[in-house]
């Protein structure tokens, strides 16, 4: 089974880092594929959010990392994915979630949409809260990767 | 009974289609009344909207289809309309559509909104999903009035 | 239109009575429909329930009361009802009505259910919360009609 | 990877098909574990069940049909299962089975929760509204096997 | 301010610890107050339910443990508290929460509810929980207070 | 005991003083601390909106009114508050609010946040509804304080 975790990961947080981690656990090989959604003003360029990710990431060995800037379901069609990993954190993921996986099961009915409970501990963690506290020179380091907490004290540092 | 059903409708989807074939069964005479919103930026013009209705709803002789730009109570009160209609698809709808029906009823305690829920193949379906699929090129055939997806194609092929 | 509004009304409180009056505005009749449910154990019996329900609506010339011990779509369908009413207070209303709406319209397509808000004064209000306050030994009177809080003092002055 | 999905299926629906036969797409293994909860009175027995379960999953070769009396976990643990399935419908769903899925994370961290959203023409079906139905006796062979649909009237027209 | 902390406690949970601990924090006394609802059948009588609280609570000085059987407002009223403290962890709390709030307000204005949200750790926890997980044997020594970890064995080793 | 109420008060309204009086009972000192957050656009500048605060809050002798461009968490260490009181209106506040308690608690393990219920005339009550109907020249007297209904009138006869 080949799996497919797309996201913004702007930038990449612990809770999605312990879904990737499970993720590669479950499935033969995860695809951690950053969208490049023209809509989106992101902190991080994809470029940036990709290296972000594979900088934290050297110990999963059946990891892939990518970019698209197509339907996520394209996306996984195009690569041949079986599988869409998700995490759900609260309730408002729920229904945004859900509706997402039914919306993509109405225009490819062959893929799967995987969701998992991201770990209690990290059930209150967004990326956009992360940016929130960074930008205001909160501390992150417990939060996200270490480093990406560098690349965000830096980012707000030139500017604030 | 004169009833008003309003809301942004960009465009329309099926979805909408279906409250406004229920709501023509319910009462006398139905409203489907166009928000022009200034603060909103839609796709499509209030004009738009209504021809993308009109094209959609022939078979509906009890149908009337307008645009307004003021408060919606106050629309319907000008309009001497005694209901609102308002789709619940999904959790989130229900406290925002909860929270304008009391609002209302401060504003003019005479008029009465009334719920009816999307039928369950469109419980997912929103306008602006529709657009985010289709500016990323796939097919809303499924979701929109066949003449609404024809337009959102052109939409997209000139502004991509 | 003829709309049924069925329940348990065990006992009717004022949340119900705003929903009842309401109703009457907006339909032809209304059936105040009494659930005789074997697989509950009401505080009053079906009869008891009936007419605390007439004793506070007098005033209603359109309504009609009755009770049912079938399906509710069986029971609106033998009435010739096109309307279900329901009142939505709360966010798990929500849910459970919804399911109820869409089982309903696949157990009868014609039979459609029209959701009122119950008034924001009455949205925390609910019979069985009204039992317990009554069982012990709280006041009701602001919370269901004033024959009912007469009935349900003696209730539990007979059996605390 | 071995998974198992558990729950009480009294009866099984065809909500709960649909993520067995998508669940048996993803793994190579699922046991579907019949739970023999002694504090719930079901309506058929856990033999009757699996064999209600048996006779509409012919089809799935990777498929095992079990029953349980021990915590969902433990049971997990003792067939080594990697994983549990779940299938998620509404919001209600939502918040008790992440907080299973956190408590079973606390009592043993190896095993996976994996959710699948069902299908969306059954998110409003449960066990018990099909119980429901069949008792007061509406028709439910939309919303179940065949053979179930048989032994529901069978079991309602002896005990009414 | 004296504030009371009411509950079922059947049994005490590291949750509610959390929630009694920080209450003494904020308030000059805090009451626990076990409730005896005669609707309902405890696994613990209310004076073990005392004593599981008395025996985890040694360190806090300002606390007071009791136990009431009349509406929650009136035993606050008659204990001239002007607090009603409630832990709130999930959604469904968060509903039923309220709906007592607002019950307590039209019953007595005079009191506050004052919420705190459990300890993110603790979110997923329930006494009925721990009851489940304990009757099947699975430990529950990282969920509950050691002396009730040891109480709910004795209990479900002696009635399985 | 110091507790600090922060908020955007863009504009304040009636939900907000009562949870400012109800506040202003519980502790020793409150002070209301208006977000001067540079990602906002706000209606009425940060003096602007301490003044109306300031207008309707002369009866409350324990109450500060102060602004802050920080974290609300860092405001509240750098005060010495030991409290964070927010408002609970409905089911999307919650999560929100739950997710910036469990945040603040991540970052200052020390301060406690308290929630209050918003009384229940007020819980459909929003500034950005406030300010929307005041847009489209509806009356929102009966929702916010006589100043604010005042100023929000002059401000959009000005700029409509």
């Amino acid at each position: 089974m080949l799996a497919v975790y797309p996201g913004s990961f702007d930038p990449v947080t612990l809770g999605h880092l312990d879904i990737i981690e499970r993720g590669c656990r479950l499935f033969e090989k995860v695809i951690v594929a950053v969208s490049k959604n023209p809509n989106k003003s992101p902190l991080f360029t994809a470029q940036q959010r990709m290296e972000q990710i594979q900088s934290c990431t050297h110990h999963l060995t059946n990891l892939e990392i990518d970019a698209f800037d197509t339907l996520t379901v394209h996306y996984a069609q195009q690569r041949q994915a079986q599988v869409l990993i998700r995490g759900l954190r609260v309730l408002s993921d729920f229904e945004y979630e859900l509706q997402m996986a039914h919306t993509n099961a109405s225009l490819c009915g062959s893929i799967e949409t995987v969701f998992l409970a991201t770990s209690n501990e990290y059930s209150f963690l967004s990326s956009s809260l992360v940016k929130e506290i960074s930008q205001f020179g909160g501390s992150v380091t417990h939060l996200v990767p270490q480093n990406v907490a560098v690349e965000l004290k830096k980012c707000f540092t030139k500017n604030p």
